[in-house]
């Protein structure tokens, strides 16, 4: 059965509607819809997207019967209007307007918004002779020469290829020698257009109408943003959507002081507030309203010049909020007096708006909570979050002093007490919102995973305290190399490394004990009972050597050395390779590192809830490879912590996991989960491995990739579902054969991407971990993947 | 039901007998074997394996009624000989021998061969008075109380944990006072042994003779090797074997003249050749032959001396090979005349006795081909053929001058006709051996895939031909980045590097291409007909571009250039991250890099078939990580190729294949297999990649991970079948799930490891390449990894 490829609308009734936005495109769609409820649509006929499609996969032949389709959907619409395209007494115009099935408003929230494939061409169906006949029927020949020299420029850019700045030279030249264009100096603009387009394309600027019609349909099609239109539902494939045309009556804003153009939105789009308004242009067409060639007025001078059509404009309004049940923006023109709308869509808004606009509909009753959520984009809230001032970050490290007395001191003033600077906050509205976004993600079950979280990334208790406030579920990944690498601490560190025993090492260790435990404490504190993920540390030892000369002779200075003596034992230790270690390979040749983080966060958690705070400690270890890397350390981790059990008379649980973040990890899943509670995935580290990417070039990998089609899209930004996606939830599926419930997350970057976060949630991770700064967006987002994953 | 856990020999009759290595261990399933031969064999019993195996998993205690067991087939024992253990009248004396499943001789063809567990206890059931009761009976007091001071030492170094030292000592110190010990003097030092043994132990050396059994047993079960034992079959798995324990009746080798101990082997095993050969020690015991206490003799003395003894000796041997059908290490002892057969094993051979032994043996009828290629181990042939020099290596790279006309002059010297220096050769004798090993490689069928091919990794021409010469079946993988570091080359590639547009970097290529030409020319003539895969350029620029001033003063000099401006264009390239790049992921940026190698293969190939040369290219792209990139590439390609067909109107098939070496490619293999005749595993980077390993920090983490028992084999060395190999499984699986005849093979490194061959034919891999000096290796292996999993 062949499709059919031309809508008709017109005479308060169409042919499809709203929901046929993958036919028709957003535009033709809704224009059937207002078509439908009665409004003043001009009348007209839409060409569907699958005839581009078609025309495109056909070697850029129509699809048979398009030209019989489009011929009666014409000859319909003359009928109606009692005007014939090209009739030289009672000439028809129409506009030709391309239209994707994602209007720019929806796609704005998407990484990949495809722009129109070609400009909409207006004033179709003038000639010599039916510009002649216009001047004469309005009574205005400056306003049909002037639409006659418009249609040239628009359909000679569009359709022809000719460069616009030829056209816009020509009329300045014009505007130059008098300031006002008379009839006379706009038909004379007319040749001087059509000179061009000879000049430029070797012919005639076209006088047959159909020629000009079949012209513009075909330009739409052939546009070369069609073929690689990216549809949105099979993310990054390639396939082509097409795009549909529609041919619309003209009605024309420019024929006086009664007629004009204008957009309006049903909610204000920038605060969400329930207030009518917009922007009008009298006497304009087109675009006159946004480029500045008229000021456009305030909605309230046409309430007050145009009481009538302000009241209808208004009622059309409230009747398309409604109907469509989203704030609206509606594209309208006035004809000598006469309301007509040319377009209705989702209005575009701020993300404060999205949420207050959300909320009310809700509160309305036109909407319910899940279809809110799924109104505010993670781009709505992305943009209120900026990440945490570099400032704050470093400040907890900076009020300490060195001592283990100083600590003490220190540990007195809590940074919860100080007064987090300028720091963004969750409105009560925004938190309202979230809220229901909570309810939705904790009352989510697959299978027997019930609820889908959102930790934090957060290494110094700063951050966990953000974290809190912005409501995330507990912390998902605390890289405990951040507390070393504070000036006051590293002195401490750097003389473990350079220790030549282990007893030497364990010293020099010993005196970080306080350090850790306290910030332990405090991330436990600041968390309140949520649990916190703890990696032991990760990255090689060589980051943490002296790199210049005053380092080291601080370094020597603190060892009582000198600096050669110094310099020689860390050449020695490089040229054994034994700085080159890093993740849980550390713990293969010096343990000790790990003893004392365990040391520390045991006592850290028995101080805590000897004070009644309570604390859920889960530590994990970093680049695991071997199931049994993970039993040595486990084994030795369990004995550490029944130690200061014993020592302090508490008990206190704490889980164990692996970070997969080795490939290898992941087909040894099984065997890794008889040794670990759960698993986090390092998505950033695995990412690499899979590609075999060094961390120098990866990001230069990647964007000449994007360049050349090669990738759909940032592996290290958006999980790489395909690859990366695969082995973790094969490792997921393997841990899971071995220990039923085992718990997974994901942490790091990806953790905050709204793609990703869906992925984790169809892949059956339990949480995902993002930085601070992207807790709000991942709350939504993860609502977002269980409402659509339903 | 109970297993039985003692086996009787003696009487010309044995329990179990030498299929029973597991239970029994070498030695005592030997004697079993012997014994029921009819050989003369001094009788005794074996305690099994699976008793030490029960007794180690029992936390240290015996099986139930092993006393039981063992007391009976003791009191068999004396009644047999007619003398009882600890009898003062008639006392017998017994050996107690630990024997592990797997031979010393057997394991040496492994990586981890255990030691015996202890040491032999000898002259067991010796204290006092049986001492005394020896001196009497015997009538030689001075080899009695000598006994007894050897099983004094024996059973405290072996049993009660004294250091050998103290009692060598001892005896030295009395050597010193006197030349030649009398027998008072070694009564004397057995009260000195035994005053050691108080001082160290604080007990009294054990008089009962039970004790003594006992204490011997519990010694051997105990000891440290059992707990640790790796079990040959299940590769790495640490499991528990056990060792065998027999105890068997004592003949003394140094009871006067026509007494002594020997060790022959019924074949030559430095040469192989059919002669009987070994070493004779008149008048001593134990291990005196070997320790140089007493000078060995040639057996021929024993033929003079004792033409009777030796007559029984060589009719034994010949027994003892044709039952085995295989050449035998026996040791013997005589006692007063009368020979006794003490063990049997196959004997330890050089590569080249192993070689012809087997040859021999299928001559002789023996044996089958099968069996003669299991009877020669990967490393018998491991030492024989060493690494390629690096002169020969280098040859072709200094003959050459840099211009074109040069080029032609060079390539009209051959390097097949210079006399290619001492290279190592393959026997006649080894070549007949190897063509059996392939007969059975391309005899093999596993499913559809027939066939298992072993090539060479060859760069250069002189390795190809070294590569032909060993017996390769093809080119597994030519690194063509060895031809572009040629310091004659180098320059137009390094011109080609710092060009500014494509047209120049393709000028500056276009110099390389005749060099390119001719070696790929030389490389499918070296390999007359046999397929040559060529891997297209794989190191990053950076490796390329001069790394020291007087190198960048050349460039620039061969540029007409200043050395800083040459410089400034490398740190230019350098800040863009574009000398990163590696694999295909050069060809994203520099296309025509790849460009020039395949039309300088394509043409290499037509000037071949012109010249009635057979050549069959198979072009292959590393590192890729998406089907994307290798269509890309391959579209190219064959535009390339197509052009150099036409331009020359010669058709030359070639396939083209993918490096499946980061994971990633391995889960998209499907996808991948849609561009790719065939695949090829990078183990070496695939293994870093599933580890997350760098090439800096990989061989220092490997031995770290060894030597803590986290690791069961260097993964770098041997496949990790666990990671690597499920991966690459997953890889072959889903390429075939594309193309259900894709031909699957690895190269590198791995392919010249016996273990990761064998795995190799079991995943189903249609070849494995390796260097040139381990293809006789790997033609062995390959075989014996069809037979083994036949």
């Amino acid at each position: 059965m062949l499709s059919k490829n031309v809508y008709f609308f017109g005479g308060g009734k169409a042919e499809g509607g709203a929901k046929m936005r993958e036919v028709l495109g957003e535009k033709g769609a809704n224009l059937a819809e207002m078509t439908n409820l009665g409004l003043p649509v001009p009348p007209g006929f839409t060409i569907t997207t699958e005839a581009c499609a078609a025309y495109l996969e056909n070697g850029g032949n129509y699809p048979k019967d398009l030209d019989t389709e489009v011929h009666y959907a014409l000859t319909r619409l003359e009928k109606l209007i009692g005007k014939k395209l090209g009739d030289p007494k009672n000439p028809l115009f129409v506009s030709v307007r391309p239209g994707t099935a994602l209007s720019m408003n929806r796609a704005a929230g998407r990484s990949q918004a495809e722009a129109p494939s070609m400009e909409s061409i207006l004033n179709l169906g003038l000639n010599d002779q039916s510009a002649a006949r216009l001047a004469e029927q309005s009574g205005d020949p400056r306003f049909a020469w002037d639409a006659y020299r418009r249609f040239i420029q628009m359909y000679a850019c569009a359709v022809l290829g000719v460069n616009a700045k030829r056209f816009e030279d020509a009329a300045n030249a014009a505007r130059k020698a008098q300031a006002d264009l008379t009839a006379d100096d706009l038909k004379g603009l007319v040749d001087g257009y059509k000179k061009i387009v000879r000049a430029e394309t070797k012919r005639e600027f076209p006088q047959n109408v159909q020629d000009q019609l079949w012209g513009a349909i075909e330009a739409a099609f052939a546009s070369r943003g069609n073929t690689l239109a990216v549809s949105p539902d099979t993310k990054g494939a390639k396939t082509c959507m097409g795009t549909a045309v529609t041919v619309q009556t003209m009605v024309f804003g420019n024929m006086g002081g009664d007629s004009g153009v204008g957009v309006c939105s049903s909610r204000d789009p920038l605060t969400g507030k329930n207030e009518f308004c917009g922007r009008y242009v009298p006497h304009a067409q087109g675009k006159d309203g946004t480029t500045g060639v008229r000021e456009p007025q305030n909605l309230s001078v046409l309430q007050k010049t145009m009481p009538l059509v302000y009241k209808k404009l208004s009622d059309a309004k409230n009747r398309l909020e409604k109907h469509f049940r989203d704030m609206q923006e509606i594209e309208f023109t006035i004809q000598q007096g006469k309301l007509f709308l040319l377009q209705t869509d989702s209005a575009g808004r701020s993300g404060a708006a999205a949420v207050k606009c959300a909320l009310d509909m809700v509160k309305e009753g036109r909407i319910d909570k899940e279809e809110a959520i799924m109104r505010v984009t993670p781009g709505h809230l992305d943009a209120l979050f900026q990440p945490i001032p570099e400032s704050a970050e470093t400040h907890a490290a900076t009020t300490v002093s060195l001592s283990a007395e100083g600590e003490q001191e220190a540990a007195a003033r809590h940074p919860e007490e100080e007064e987090e600077r300028a720091a963004p906050k969750i409105t009560k509205e925004l938190e309202t919102f979230l809220g229901w976004c909570d309810e939705v993600r904790d009352d989510s079950l697959r299978g027997e995973i019930k609820g889908f979280r959102i930790r934090a990334d957060a290494d110094i208790p700063d951050e966990a305290k953000y974290a809190f406030e912005f409501g995330a579920d507990g912390v998902g990944l605390c890289r405990t190399e951040r507390m070393f690498f504070d000036p006051k601490k590293l002195l401490h560190f750097q003389a473990a490394i350079l220790a030549e025993t282990a007893e030497e090492r364990k010293a020099a260790l010993k005196k970080l004990l306080p350090f850790q435990k306290r910030d332990f404490a405090w991330l436990f504190k600041a968390m309140n009972g949520k649990p916190v993920v703890i990696r032991l540390l990760d990255p090689p030892l060589h980051e943490f050597v002296p790199q210049t000369k005053a380092d080291t002779e601080t370094l020597a200075a603190y060892l009582d050395m000198k600096a050669k003596d110094v310099q020689a034992k860390i050449d020695l230790l490089r040229e054994r390779n034994l700085l080159d270690y890093r993740g849980c390979r550390l713990a293969v040749i010096y343990p000790e590192i790990y003893d004392i983080q365990i040391e520390a966060i045991a006592l850290a958690a028995v101080d805590c809830v000897q004070k009644t705070i309570p604390a859920h400690p889960e530590i994990i270890v970093p680049l695991v490879s071997d199931p049994a890397e993970l039993a040595l350390i486990r084994s030795r981790a369990e004995a550490v912590w029944q130690k200061v059990q014993n020592k302090t008379d508490t008990k206190i649980p704490f889980r164990f996991g692996a970070m997969i973040e080795t490939p290898r990890a992941a087909f040894l899943a099984k065997e890794i989960a008889e040794y670990a509670d759960f698993f986090s995935f390092g998505t950033d580290r695995l990412t690499r491995a899979m590609f075999a990417l060094s961390r120098n070039n990866a990001a230069s990998f990647v964007s000449a990739c994007l360049a050349k089609n090669l990738l759909d899209a940032d592996p290290l930004r958006t999980i790489d579902e395909r690859g990366v996606g695969e082995v973790l939830t094969l490792a997921a599926a393997r841990g899971r054969e071995e220990k039923g419930d085992l718990k997974c997350g994901l942490c790091g970057e990806h953790g905050g991407d709204p793609e990703t976060i869906d992925f984790c949630y169809r892949a059956g991770l339990s949480y995902v971990s993002c930085p601070p700064c992207r807790i709000p967006l991942a709350r939504l987002a993860g609502a977002q993947a269980v409402i659509r994953n339903a």
